[in-house]
């Protein structure tokens, strides 16, 4: 394990980006919320996938540097089409409309089609925290859960975020794919030798199974809830209705989705509503401390220590890793480097250079 | 069992609400929507319900016959005070309210405090589909429920329903408790002495328990997702913070809520976003076709004879009860019949006549 601080590794993302094609402003958004992936404590959504980002970018399947279009709008309402650029811009002016929409229109609702890979949802959710507003992010993409009662991969993870801004206590934070997991839950099972727990998985003839080998070769990953698995199947369908059918980017497995050159990106909805607008601020956030409270002191069930509230696990990771550094595998370094020599960057340089700047 | 037409359970139900004061109006839209949920196959939110809102009004709980009153408004949001009325006329009116809102501003969202029980809340959300308008609904209401991790039911079973049309194929109908079920199931499981399966409850101690009559010894249902029940306890807390927070209703386990002289009623919070604002409303239904029919005819899993979509079951059942009756056990009939007798009026001859009037 490596450990860098998150300015060394928003720095050399930064540049990354930047060489192939992406403003600056651009740039610094897509580093910085890869990087806040890794502080929250979800390094599947962070740095690692730079390589695969600039993958992407080699074979024309996401766009630096393009500007977005509105397809359509109302004083509430938007869809921006995103031409393929980076789903973190696209994904950030999505939920900046929103929100700019909610300040006039108490509740607004933006999608965004053609929008590439937007990495971890709270972070646009969160953007609405600031604004006293409660923020809502859905994406969809591509196949990998089976529907309640099917063996075959129709539905994407299709999560949904949740960001609700508290008084003295730290805001409410809910994002969660609505299968049971992220397919990278699965592959770290994989790669460490683990089974996975029951109603998680099917083998590609729709039987249940724990080894989570049988989704690499065409098994699909559950809906969670399951012995009421059928609910979160709802969920996960609903989704892809607001985030496919709504803005239009396309269900998951629509034939306008399946027969594109490739799969990848993610159908974008994002809502914000302005607290103020139906109960006063200082009022619902009261509510907000006192409900977080009587939860948290309330007393703990059998192999538990502690209640916690959704985003507390990812605020202390964010408070240790700003403390202590962010832990890469070695593997993933390699890979990064790569890519950054690919582009003719030295990132060991890079990283160095930030150090010592930040040093002086 | 016993078996009576939709019409007849209807015009027994109206007649008994108009005896305790509701308007002719009222009674109608309570009746209707009580037998509309036996005939959706969830009796435990049908006419079993009757005994139970007629003593609610003589404890002044339910107030039948008040108007309501709006606290705060804007173009796309309103606070609706019920001053405890029918749940059911309070809900139906804020849903009403959100449908005209959004026709002018698109999405819109609407609040109610003070209302009664609303009972099954699908129908407030389908209201929006023939507006070709997605309705969503979500009530909170007295404690039941675990946080994930705790022992002691701090939340309810906070349910929410959506609604969203489809072109050729039925529409889409997600109405879900956040809890594992609804307090009725396990109720049905201690009657029938059967166990529940693991991960639906916990007894007073906080312990993992298969035993339903632990529910009713003061233990807790739990938040569905099992081993990812964090999910459902953050939907589930979702629920609390819309219904209860923001519209100014109270959390479930809040000061202001455990004053009260009495448990009941529900926080309601619902939304209707209009489709056309978003994308060509044509267009979103052939894409609401497609994705039911992909699902529906995709493989199915082992164990299972066909993939069922959101609300499939309820249509299903509401085609059979209308062809074959609704039934009714012995012992809700009589608690029924008594109910009413209480009112000075005959439930048998009223059901009579009904069914003289429909032969007539």
């Amino acid at each position: 394990m490596l450990v860098f601080t998150a300015d060394q590794l928003r720095g050399l993302a930064q540049g990354i980006f930047m060489k192939v094609g992406s403003s600056q402003k651009e740039a610094r958004v897509v580093a910085d919320l890869l990087v806040k992936s890794n502080l929250a404590g979800h390094p599947s959504h962070g740095v690692i996938r730079i390589p695969w980002y600039i993958q992407a970018v080699k074979a024309g399947r996401a766009k630096p540097g393009v500007k977005t279009t509105i397809v359509k709008e109302t004083p509430s309402t938007a869809i921006i089409d995103g031409h393929w650029g980076w789903g973190q811009a696209v994904a950030t002016e999505a939920m900046e409309l929103a929100i700019r929409k909610a300040k006039k229109s108490d509740v607004s609702a933006v999608g965004a089609i053609n929008c590439w890979h937007v990495g971890r949802l709270a972070d646009y959710s969160m953007m609405a925290l600031k604004h006293d507003m409660i923020g809502i992010t859905m994406v969809n993409s591509s196949p990998l859960v089976a529907p309640y009662g099917g063996s075959k991969r129709i539905l994407s993870t299709n999560p949904m975020a949740f960001a609700i801004p508290a008084g003295k206590e730290k805001p409410f934070i809910l994002d969660m794919a609505t299968s049971v997991g992220a397919e990278g839950k699965i592959r770290v099972k994989l790669n460490r030798g683990e089974k996975v727990p029951d109603n998680w998985l099917l083998d590609k003839e729709g039987r249940p199974t724990n080894n989570p080998a049988d989704l690499y070769a065409g098994g699909a990953l559950l809906p969670f809830g399951a012995t009421v698995g059928y609910k979160g199947y709802g969920l996960c369908m609903l989704v892809d209705i607001l985030c496919g059918a709504l803005t239009g980017a396309a269900c998951t497995s629509s034939r306008e989705y399946l027969a594109r050159e490739f799969f990848g990106g993610n159908g974008t909805f994002v809502m914000a509503i302005n607290i103020d607008s139906f109960t006063p601020i200082n009022q619902f956030k009261a509510r907000m401390d006192e409900l977080i409270r009587v939860i948290k002191e309330s007393p703990v069930a059998e192999g538990f220590t502690e209640i916690l509230v959704p985003g507390e696990p990812e605020f202390r990771s964010e408070a240790k890793m700003l403390r202590e550094g962010i832990s890469i595998e070695e593997k993933t370094w390699k890979e990064i480097c790569e890519t950054a020599k690919g582009l003719g960057l030295d990132a060991e340089r890079i990283v160095s250079a930030v150090q010592a700047r930040a040093k002086a």
